[in-house]
């Protein structure tokens, strides 16, 4: 194979395995290394909800942007995927239910739709009657709600777990716990130092480590952003039969993702801990509470499991894709809680830009400053 | 060995447990036969709380009496059960606090409080500055509590699995996984049939199998009381450095018993489910939202693990000990949630009974009427 052509991604989540999997099927020398194993950081502990447009909010319009565009892209990502591994995505394009519990939300939920009206989103507002139609499980104090159908839906885990077996299939090299140590830069682009005290040639390098990224030595000052982990908890409880609920709802304090394998996802916090993984009591106690407020039958639903996970988080709220200053060096960082809608556009974007030398104008807003 | 003192224990928890121990020290051939593990249906799981008198109600005086009497036995208890192992069972006599979160159970206290006064059981009134004083991470809103320093505590899996160890060095037959299917009876009693066909002769024989003891074959009608189990979850957090509470407390809703290993258990519910050995979202809710109020610092506590258990609970609630109008055949059963504490009592209490054919006079209210 070509040294020319011979690429490193550094890290194992959905903003490093998608544009690996691209790049290993137009051709090129992929090498994905993994400090853990793939997905364990914030890709497979995500719940999966593909919502632009009930994420929106008021100073985002760029990031609503690309999450559209992603979410345009992703029925083909989904069958390219399916194809490529015969694994079900649990994908779904339901819609999603945003309910008030009070007069207060309502107020909120109000505003949230003139101002997808004025953005021409798919949203429709619903009344108590309307919404529990939708949703039987509803709160009784559930008097307003949005419906956004343009919403969708695919499970975070295997997708990632589709994506590492598409890669390989594809000619691509997965080394799971593989940590890197240093990106190694001279005169120019050099390679990858292991912490095993190796170090390999490579052309091309992409950083996708998530908050991580910034513990790699030998990348100058300026090229990363600032990337820190805000914690999420997540609870799983048994959807039941009937179903607690069809649709994902999202309510003021927790949302709620059904899967076809009978789980109920409920989730979660928004924490600033550094990289403790281990849950907490309060965590769980506020999604709890913030579930039972919208959808009160989770109070016998059957605990499944929990987690935390870490969502890769740069200061402007936003995700850093494409080419730095230093010739070979790219970046796929900083998703947020966007990391699984992004998948596919970072995927093509990331990819079409590395292998053509050229930045898809949707792109450019997060092109790296450095 | 003789084979008229040769006798069978049927259940693993502390009301079988136990007696085996002391029989086999006394020189009987004792083989006790558990269908999962010992301690695993609500010994191993219970809270251990030492409390006749925190835990004591206004129609529960007999009970009191036989809890007071095993709470007075435990300290030679644990110095034999700690000689014959080795083992460290966490025991500690630093009494309890009960609190009270607002003026509603402040009334309900200030009964309780008159009440051990009648019965002079010792017990402490103090307002919230007290309180505040002895545990300094209660919450600002106890402005009352009272502290019964007669209350101990120990580790009951620890307990357990000591028993388990000081029966077998006494020369005790242990049989875990080997579920008993059968009580033999013919003119007189006969032995045990197992779920795997084997049958065994015994001369004694000890039904301890808690709320499974009635799916037990062969017992004639009028024989057992009817024992179900009443579900408890339990949550299990980091207790934390300074720990979060230094005594048991018990608030309205939840209690919390510090560990010296570093834990918290924070319990419990009390749930009609039958067997259901899953946790519910509402039963982690409601001990978490009940230790919040008395504790809000457990909002930050991680969370360790959290189990269910089934206390073995009779319709009068109290247990039933002793022999049954079939020669040769006993119970000890039914300790629903005051089975650690009466531990000690059972186990001597039965133990000569069966040996001297005499039932101690403190165990008489408790023995089987049929």
């Amino acid at each position: 194979m070509s040294t020319t052509r011979r690429i490193a991604i550094v890290g194992g989540g959905v903003a490093g395995l998608g544009p690996a999997w691209q790049l290993a099927r137009r051709g090129w020398d992929v090498h994905l290394f993994e400090r853990d194993e793939i997905g364990c950081g914030a890709s497979g502990r995500a719940a999966g909800m593909l919502a632009p447009n009930s994420e929106v909010t008021f100073e985002e319009e760029q990031l609503l942007r690309l999450g559209q565009a992603s979410l345009k892209r992703y029925p083909r990502w989904v069958e390219e995927l399916t194809d490529a591994t015969g694994a079900d995505l649990d994908y779904r394009r339901g819609g999603a239910l945003i309910v008030a519990v009070d007069r207060d939300d309502a107020e909120e939920l109000e505003q949230l739709y003139q101002y997808h009206q004025r953005l021409n989103l798919p949203v429709e507002r619903l009344i108590g009657r309307q919404a529990h139609r939708m949703e039987p499980g509803l709160s009784p104090s559930v008097h307003y709600a949005l419906f956004t159908p343009g919403d969708h839906q695919i499970d975070p885990a295997a997708m990632v777990e589709a994506l590492g077996e598409a890669f390989v299939a594809a000619g691509g090299h997965l080394h799971q716990h593989q940590p890197v140590a240093k990106v190694l830069i001279g005169d120019k682009l050099e390679g990858l130092g292991f912490e095993d005290g190796s170090t390999e040639y490579f052309s091309h390098i992409v950083i996708a480590a998530g908050p991580w990224s910034s513990q790699l030595e030998g990348i100058p000052d300026g090229i990363l952003p600032s990337i820190r982990p805000i914690r999420g908890q997540m609870l799983v409880v048994e959807l039941g039969e009937p179903p607690l609920v069809e649709h994902v709802v999202r309510a003021p304090d927790a949302y709620l993702v059904p899967r076809r394998d009978g789980r109920l996802l409920i989730g979660s916090t928004m924490e600033e801990r550094g990289f403790d993984p281990r849950p907490s009591a309060g965590g769980l106690l506020d999604i709890l509470e913030g579930a039972r407020e919208a959808v009160p039958g989770i109070y016998d639903a059957h605990i499944l499991d929990y987690w935390t996970g870490f969502r890769p988080t740069t200061l402007a709220n936003q995700p850093v894709i494409g080419p730095t200053s230093i010739d070979g060096l790219y970046l796929s960082v900083g998703h947020g809680r966007n990391g699984i809608l992004l998948t596919p556009i970072t995927a093509y974007g990331l990819a079409e830009t590395i292998d053509t030398n050229e930045l898809p104008s949707i792109l450019r807003p997060f092109a790296p400053s450095g």
